[in-house]
C-alpha cells in the first residue's frame, strides 16, 4: 500500500456505496439483513446521511441522531466504514416552510415551491445558518469517530437562483472584479453596442427569462459567479466540520460532464475528488468500446483535478438506472469492467448508488446491489459480490497514481463562451466533443492524457492538444508559448484565440495575444459548412482528409505548410501548418477532420515528442483499454477489453487477478500485471 | 322495442345533435329552414343550451329563457326532441369578470384571465351557485316538458385548477384518505426519500410547475382528486336538475381515451353513458380499417361502463373537422359506415357536432350537416338524410344490448402510474396502444371485447386479458385469483404487479399481492430494448416471436414454459407460460411481441376455454366487423366491411336493410340480421 | 440622372452603411482610419445613430452630441453623407430604470427587465416624450446639415406590448372601429359562440396566453392594432424632425416578411422605402438562384409598395452574418451580384450593416466591411470596393423605376387569418411560399411582377395572380370585377373568398362577395390531403398535373372547365376553369399543383393577355434574373446570372459594366445596357 493511499485505515480498495436505512428503521429485519448482506458482497463502506435532514431534525430544533449512531456503530463492528454526507442537498418541509428564502427563485423570477431536491438559494444567510447547526452536530458526533472516514458535502452541487440576495451578491461579485468602476465593465462587456452602458452596478441583473440574454459579458459572469458562490457555500460546510477534526478529509461528488459549474474553481476546497459515473452502456447510437472510451474521458478529467493523489467513483449503478431514455441491464460482465476501469484510471475506491432500493418516490427503479426482491440470490447481486472479492486482491494499488506525459487542454470558460457566442453554426461547434474525440484517438493509440487547464503547468507533458480553444485565459499564451519553446509539442485547432477572458475579440488577427507567432498563421476568414458539406485535405506526403463543418482560411503563413485545402475557393491554401519555435513546434488544424485522419495527424506529431512515438507503437488492439498507475514501491499495468470479442494482446505476464501466465483477453476481460 | 330503450317516447334510433339557434335569433328565415331540413333528412333530436349561457343570462340576474323555449316547443311540434344542456362548460365575461374565483389557476400558479372554454375552478363556491340557479331555472321550465328527454350535464369536463380554494379541498381529501395522519401519508408516499417528510397536510400542494414534479405519491393523488372534485361538480348539477324531474335522465359527454378523468368514478352519478367520437379516417399511418378497429376500442371501453344498458354516441361529425392535423373529406359511403358501427356496438343514438356551421370563431369551420353554402344539395347532407332513413329500419334495435364473454383490463391508475413511472424507457410503455392491440387482435378473430378494471367482476367472462397490469389496486389480486380459480383463463403480460395503490413496490418479488402463485412465476429484471432492438421467443411448438421494447428475466418458474427466449444473455430462460391454478388458467408473456404473435398465443389461450375457441373458428374476413345486439325478443347480428374492396362472408340470412339475402359486403356495406 | 433620383446632392449610387464610431471613441487612430478605408472602398454613405441613445444622453437630461456632430463634419469633408438615425431602438439603463413604463409587458403579463433592444412599449408616454426631446435635439443640430441626406426611424420596429397603457388603447381602437357598439363587434367576432359575447369594450384583453386564443376576431384586431399603434410611434418621430427641415426625408427599415407588421399601413408616413436583406446563400435545401429568386420576391414586394420611386436597400451584409444557424462565407462574386440585384430591382442604394466589426456582443461576429483584422488587404474589403467601383459606372440609373404589366395579390390580412385559421391542414397552407411560387414562376418566364394588396389599383396590368386570397377585404371584391371587366386576366387559386374582413365565412357559397360569378363557379368542399398524398389534374389538351394538400370540390360550374380531377371520389370534376367576365378572363385554380404546372397554366392565362405572352417567349436561359429600369431619358436592362455556370443569352449590346459587346454571362455575371 503506498502512502497516497487515500483511506490507509482500511487498507484496500474501498467497496461501497449510498446507503438508506432511515427507509426502513420500521423494519429492523431488513437492517440486520443488510449487514449480513454487505458482508457478504464483499462491501467495506457505506454512505449515510445524503438527504436525511427530515429524519435527523424532523421540526425544527428537534434533533433526532441516535438511529444514525447506531447504525454508524453497527457497521463499524461489522468491518464497514461510513462515509457521512451533509444533508444540506435536500431541506424539510418546514425548513421551507418557515423559511422561505431558502427556496431558490428561478430565472423567470418566480420563487419555487417546496419539492425535489438540490434547489436551495446558495447565499441565504438562513439557510447557511441552519445548515451550520445541522453540520455542527454532525461534526461533533462523527468528527472523531473510527468508523467514519471521510465528510461527503451536500450532493451533486448545481443550479442557479434568481432571487434578491443573489442578485445583491452578484453586483457585488461584479463590483469587486471590475474596481468599482463601471465604465471597466461597460468596456469588457463591449456595453456601447445597443445603448447597453450601465449607469451603475446596481442596475445589473442576472439573465432573468423576462431580461437580458444578449450581453455575452452578462452571461459569462453570471456562470462564474455561480460558481464562486457555491464554491463558497461548500467551503462553509468543510469549514465548519474541520473545526471538529482537520484531519478528517471531505468531498462532495461531481458529475463530469455537468456544465453549470466550473469544477476546477471548486476542487480547490476539496481534499480528494469524487464523482458518479452513469453510462449508457449497449446503447444504439455507438459501440460499447465507444462508451467505454467516453467514460475514460471522465475519469481523466476528475482525475486530472488532482493529478498527484487517487480519486473516487463515488456513485456508479450496480445494474440499470431509471432515468435514461431507456434503462437496459448491464450483460454479464460489464459491470466488472466497469469497476475496474476505474481502478485502472486512478480510483481507489468503487462505489454504488445504491445500496437497496427504496419501495416508493423518484428513484425507487435506480438499480441497487439489493432489489425489491430482498435476496442476494441474483445475476447483480453475484456480480457485485465478485467485484468485491476481485477488489482484494488488488488493495496494493492503493495510492497508486497515473503518469501521464500527454494532455488535452479543455476550459470551462471556453465552454461557456460557445454557449452564447452568436456565429458559427449553433448545432456544430460541439466543443466537448471534439475534446473528446481527440482524447479517443489518444487513447487508441495507447497513450493516456490528462485533461488540463490552458493555464495548468504543462511541464510533465511532452505532447498537448488544445481543441476549439476559443477563449484565451490570461495566462494561457504565455503558458502555452513556454511550454512550446521549451520543447513542447502543441497541437491547436480552429477556433483557436479568438476572444481574450471578457469575450472581447482581438484585432490584427486571431489567435491573439501573441499566438499568431507561435503558430506562424493568422486566421482570415472561417466557413461554416451546412451539415451534408464535404471538403477535403491534401497532405503533403499525399494522404486525404475530409473536412466537416468548419474551415479557416488562413494567412501570413510562415509555418510549414503540411496540407493544403483540396476544393472550395480556398483550394491549394494552407489547411494544416507546423511551426518550429524555440525548442518546440506548434501544429496548426484550421478544419475539422475525422477520426482517423486525426489519428494520422496525431502520429504526425507524435513524431515529434521524445518519446511518444515510440509507446504508440507498441500497438496494442483496437478496443482494448490500457492504463499505467505507479507507486514509489510497484507499478501496475491495466489491460481491458471493451469488446465482446477475444483480444490477443501479447504474453503480458501473470495476471494478478487469475494468477495466471496471460496473452488473450476474453469479452469484457481485465488483466493486471504487477512490477 | 326492447324495455331497455333508452328513449321509449321517441321510439327509434335518435337520429340528431347539437343545435346552435341562439348563433341565428337574428335570422328567423334561418331558423324556419333548419326545421324544415332537419325533418327532410331525417333529424328527431336536437341538443339545446351548449355554452348558451351569455343567451340565456346576458347580465348578472337577467334571465332570457324565451328564445330557447319557443325553439324547444317549435321543434316539439315537428316531432324533434330536446336534449337540454346545462351551460356550465362556458362563462359569460360579466361572471368572469365580477367573480374572479371562477376562472382557473393554471399549474404556474397565474389565475386565468376571461377566454376560452371548459375552464372553471370546479371549486369555487361562487360559480357552483351561478351555475345552481342557472339550472334551476332549466329544470323548472324544462324538468317536465314532454318534448325534453334528457340532461345533458355541460360539455366535455376535463382540465384542473391550483387555485387557494382547490389547494385546501385537495388537503382536506388527502387528510380524509389517510385519516388525518400524514405518517400514514408519508410513508405511502415514501417520503423519507430526499427528506421529503411532511409535518401536517397544510404543507402539501399539488404539483405546480414551479413545484413538487418528483413525487408519484402526489402526482397520483392529484390526479385522483381532480376526479372526484369533477365527479362532485357534475353530482351537484345533477342533483339539482332532478329535484324538478327525479326521472329524466341525466348524462355528461365523454372523451374516450381522454386521460384527465378516471371515467369509471363520473359514470356512476349517470344514467347513460355517452361520449364524442371525431377518428382520423384515412389518415396515412394506418389502413382505414385499422382506424375503426381504434374507434371500436374506445365504443367498447365507454360502453362497458354500463353493460347492461345501449350507450349514446352523442358528437360524430358528418363530415370533417377542423382541428385535426389535417382535415380530410369522408369519402362517399364511410360516414353511413361510422354511424351503423356506433349502433353495431350498442349505441342507441347517433348524434353530430353540430347541425349548421357557424359563420366566425374557433369552430367556424367544424363539419355539420348544413354547411355555409346553407343548401341540402350538398353529398354531405345526402349521406345524412340516408343514414336517416336507415336508422328507422333499425328501430328494433333500441334496448338491446352485446353479451361478451371476454374482456380486457384498462384502468386509469396504472395508466397514470405510467405517466409518472422514472424507469423502464419512456417512449415505449404505451400502456394504452398495448390495449388497444389486444383488443383489435381479439376482434379480428372475431370476438367482441368488454374492457373492465381489474376490479370489476369477470363472472360472465371465459377469457380476460390482462396487459400492462403495472398497479395492483386493494382488490385486483383477490379479484383475478378468484377469476381463475373458478375457471377462468387469465393472460397477462410483463410489468404485472409491480406496485400497490399507493405505487409502493412490492417487496419479495413482481408480480406482488399473491400474484406470483397464480402465475408460477417471479420477475427478477426487466430489460428495455432500445427501439432498434430485437430479440426471439421460441414456442414448444416451433413458432418464433420477435420481441421489441421489453423482456422479463422470469425465476422460480414452477408453470409449465410455453415459450423461452431465443436471444440475449437470458436465451433459453422461460418467456410465456402457463399455470394451472384451481380450475382455470394464468397465462404470462414477460415479452412484447409482435400482433401476429399475439394472435397465436391468444388462439392457444382460446383453446383452454369453455366456448371461444369454437367461436373465433367461424373465421369472418379480415377487415370485417362483428356484433351481437341481444334483446329479450330479438338478436342482431351485424356484419360491417371496414374495407374499400367487396368481402364474401357467406350467406348470413336478409340483410334488414336491403332486405336482400346477402354473402357478400361491397366496401363500407353493412348489413342486419334479425334473428 | 433621373428627376426621381432619391439623393440628387449625392449625384450616384449610395453605397455606404451603419458605422458605429461611438464604440471606437477611445480608439482614434482607428476612427481616423475608418475614413482612409471608407474612400478607398468607394463608400460615400454613413448611417449613424443608431442605438446611440446612451452615449447621447448618458445620464437623463445630460446631453453629448459633440463626438456626433464632429464625426458628421469630418465624414462630410471627405464627401461621405450621413443619414442619420433616432436612437428610440434601445433605451439606456437609466431610462429603464427610471421609467418602467418604457419597458414592454410580455403575453404573460409580466413586464420585461431592461435588455436586448427593440423592445419599448409603443404607447408609453413618458417614452414619447423621452424620445421626442431625443429628436428636438437631432433636428436642431442635423436638420439643415447639408451632409445629412436623410432621417432613418428609430431601427426595425417590431413586436408587441400588452401593458395596461396598450390595452386601453386596444380598447379604445376597438370602441372606435366598432362604433362604440359592442354588440357589432359581438358579431363580428361571433360571440355567440362558446358564449363569448361581452357587454362592453372594458371587458376585452389582448390574447394573453393565459387568456384568449380561441378569438380569431380579436387575434386579428390585436395585430391590426400593433400594426397603427406601432405606425403612430414612429410617425410622431417624424412630425417631430421635419419641423426643423420639412424637406429632409424619412425612412424606417423594413424586413420584408416580418409578419408583425402590416407595412402597408406604415409606409404611408415614410418618404421612401427601405429594408434589410439577409437571404441564406449557398445554402443546402434550394439552389443559389432559388435564394436569389426569393430574395427578387422580397425587393418586389418591397418595391411595390412605393411603385413609382427607387427604394433603398438599406442593410445588406458584406460577408456572412452571424445569426443564421450556418453562417457560412459568400463565395467570391456573389456578393457584387446581390448588390447588382438590389439596383436592377430598383434600389438607389447599396448599404451594409456594417462598416467595421465591434469587439464584443451580441453582433461582434457579424459580418463588416472591416474585420476584427483591421486590414484593408482583404478578400472582403476587396470585393466592397470592387462594388464601389462599379456602382459609379451606373450612376445615370439613380431614379428610374420598373414598370411592370403583371402582379401577385399579397394581403397582410389574409396571412394573418391563415395564421388563426383552425381549418385545413395547419402545416401546408403556407401562404407565403405559394405566392413566392408563383412570382418565381413568372420571373423564370422572364416577367417581372409587382406585389401588389387586393384593394390596390390594377389597372397598370394585364395579369393578375391571387394565390389564397383567403380573406376578402372590403374592396377586394369589386375592385377584381373591375379589374377583369376591363380587360384582365386573373388567376386565382383554391381558398379563395371563404372570409370577409371580420373572418366570417360568407354564406351561400364560397368565393363569397359577388367573386362566385366572376368566376363562374362555387366551392362545396375543400380536402385537404396527408403530405405523402397525391391526386392528379387531367387538362382538356392531354397534360396530367400532379395534385398534393389540397383540392376544392366545384359546383355549378358556368365557367369552360379547363381540367378535371383525375381520382379520387370526386374525379372528373372541374379543377381549373376560365370565365369570360365583361372584356376580361377570370382562371379559377381549385388544387394546388408543382411548378412545371404552374408554369403550364400560366402560360395558357398570359396567351389571353395583350402583350404578355410574346414577351415570355424571348426565352433567356434558366437562372438569369431580367429587369427594366426605365426613366425619363434612358431605360437600363439588366442580366444577372444567378449561377454557377456560364449562361449563353444572345447578343444583348454593349455592357456598361465591361465596355463590351456581350453574349454570355460567366457564373455571377451581370451585364447593364443603356437604351
Amino acid at each position: 500500500m503506498e502512502k497516497k493511499a487515500l483511506f490507509p485505515q482500511v487498507g484496500r480498495i474501498i467497496h461501497g456505496g449510498d446507503y438508506n436505512p432511515e427507509q426502513w428503521l420500521d423494519r429492523p429485519d431488513i437492517l440486520e439483513e443488510d449487514i449480513r448482506l454487505m458482508k457478504k458482497a464483499g462491501i467495506n463502506e457505506a454512505t449515510l446521511g445524503v438527504f436525511s435532514w427530515s429524519m435527523l431534525e424532523p421540526r425544527e430544533g428537534e434533533f433526532d441522531f441516535t438511529w444514525l449512531k447506531e447504525i454508524v456503530d453497527k457497521l463499524y463492528e461489522n468491518g464497514i466504514y461510513t462515509i457521512m454526507a451533509t444533508p444540506s442537498g435536500a431541506r424539510p418541509a418546514w425548513l421551507d416552510e418557515k423559511y422561505p428564502e431558502a427556496r431558490r427563485v428561478n430565472k423567470n423570477g418566480v420563487r419555487e415551491l417546496h419539492g425535489i431536491r438540490h434547489n436551495h438559494c446558495m447565499t441565504s444567510p438562513k439557510y447557511r445558518e441552519l445548515v451550520r447547526i445541522m453540520d455542527e452536530k454532525l461534526g461533533e458526533m462523527f468528527g472523531n469517530h473510527p468508523g467514519v472516514i471521510m465528510w461527503h458535502i451536500s450532493n451533486e452541487f448545481g443550479g442557479e437562483c434568481y432571487c434578491d440576495k443573489c442578485v445583491q451578491k452578484f453586483r457585488d461579485y461584479l463590483r469587486q472584479k471590475f474596481d468599482g468602476d463601471i465604465e471597466k465593465l461597460n468596456h469588457a462587456w463591449w456595453n456601447t453596442f445597443w445603448s447597453h452602458n450601465f449607469n451603475n452596478f446596481d442596475q445589473i441583473n442576472p439573465p432573468f427569462s423576462h431580461g437580458e440574454f444578449s450581453s455575452m459579458g452578462l452571461s459569462l459572469e453570471w456562470r462564474r459567479f455561480t460558481t464562486i458562490n457555491t464554491a463558497d457555500f461548500c467551503r462553509a460546510e468543510i469549514e465548519t466540520l474541520k473545526k471538529y477534526n482537520p484531519d478528517k478529509p471531505a468531498t462532495t461528488n461531481f458529475m463530469t460532464m455537468y456544465d453549470g459549474l466550473d469544477y476546477r474553481v471548486m476542487e480547490k476546497d476539496l481534499d480528494v475528488i469524487s464523482w458518479d459515473s452513469y453510462p449508457r452502456y449497449h446503447n444504439d447510437y455507438e459501440k460499447l468500446s465507444d462508451t467505454f472510451y467516453f467514460n475514460a474521458f471522465c475519469h481523466a478529467q476528475m482525475r486530472s483535478m488532482k493529478r498527484d493523489k487517487p480519486f473516487m467513483l463515488m456513485e456508479s449503478v450496480p445494474s440499470l438506472v431509471n432515468w435514461h431514455d431507456v434503462n437496459k441491464l448491464k450483460k454479464p460482465g460489464v459491470h466488472k469492467l466497469t469497476c475496474l476501469q476505474a481502478v485502472a484510471m486512478g480510483s481507489d475506491t468503487v462505489q454504488y448508488f445504491q445500496w437497496r432500493k427504496g419501495r416508493g418516490s423518484f428513484e425507487q427503479y435506480h438499480g441497487a446491489v439489493i432489489d425489491h426482491l430482498g435476496s442476494d440470490d441474483t445475476r447483480v447481486f453475484r456480480e457485485v459480490a465478485d467485484v468485491g472479492e476481485t477488489l482484494l486482491k488488488l488493495k496494493d494499488v492503493c495510492g497508486t497514481t497515473l503518469k501521464n506525459r500527454a494532455a488535452i487542454i479543455y476550459d470551462w470558460d471556453t465552454r461557456w463562451a460557445f454557449y452564447e457566442v452568436r456565429a458559427f453554426a449553433h448545432d456544430t461547434i460541439r466543443y466537448d466533443d471534439t475534446c473528446i474525440s481527440f482524447y479517443k484517438t489518444m487513447a487508441k493509440l495507447g497513450i493516456e492524457c490528462d485533461i488540463v487547464a490552458s493555464d495548468s503547468d504543462l511541464s510533465q507533458y511532452e505532447f498537448v492538444i488544445a481543441p476549439q480553444m476559443y477563449m484565451l485565459r490570461n495566462k494561457t499564451s504565455a503558458n502555452l508559448k513556454n511550454y512550446v519553446k521549451n520543447g513542447g509539442v502543441l497541437l491547436a485547432t480552429y477556433m483557436c484565440g479568438y476572444v481574450d477572458e471578457d469575450q472581447l475579440c482581438y484585432l490584427g488577427g486571431f489567435p491573439g495575444d501573441g499566438l499568431k507567432d507561435v503558430f506562424g498563421v493568422t486566421i482570415e476568414e472561417i466557413d461554416a459548412y451546412y451539415p451534408s458539406e464535404r471538403n477535403t485535405v491534401k497532405t503533403d506526403d499525399g494522404e486525404v482528409y475530409t473536412v466537416r463543418d468548419y474551415a479557416e482560411i488562413l494567412r501570413d503563413c510562415k509555418a510549414r505548410v503540411l496540407a493544403t485545402y483540396g476544393g472550395d475557393f480556398y483550394e491549394g491554401s494552407p489547411a494544416i501548418t507546423e511551426n518550429a519555435c524555440g525548442s518546440g513546434h506548434a501544429i496548426y488544424l484550421a478544419a475539422r477532420i475525422d477520426e482517423t485522419s486525426q489519428e494520422k495527424l496525431i502520429k504526425h506529431c507524435l513524431g515529434l515528442t521524445k518519446t511518444l512515438a515510440s509507446e504508440c507503437e507498441r500497438a496494442l488492439p483496437e478496443e482494448v483499454g490500457y492504463f499505467v498507475r505507479c507507486g514509489e514501491n510497484n507499478t501496475f499495468e491495466f489491460f481491458l477489453n471493451y469488446s465482446e470479442e477475444t483480444k490477443n494482446i501479447g504474453n503480458i505476464g501473470t495476471d494478478m487477478l487469475t494468477g495466471e501466465e496471460i496473452s488473450a483477453l476474453k469479452p469484457y476481460q481485465v488483466a493486471v500485471v504487477k512490477h
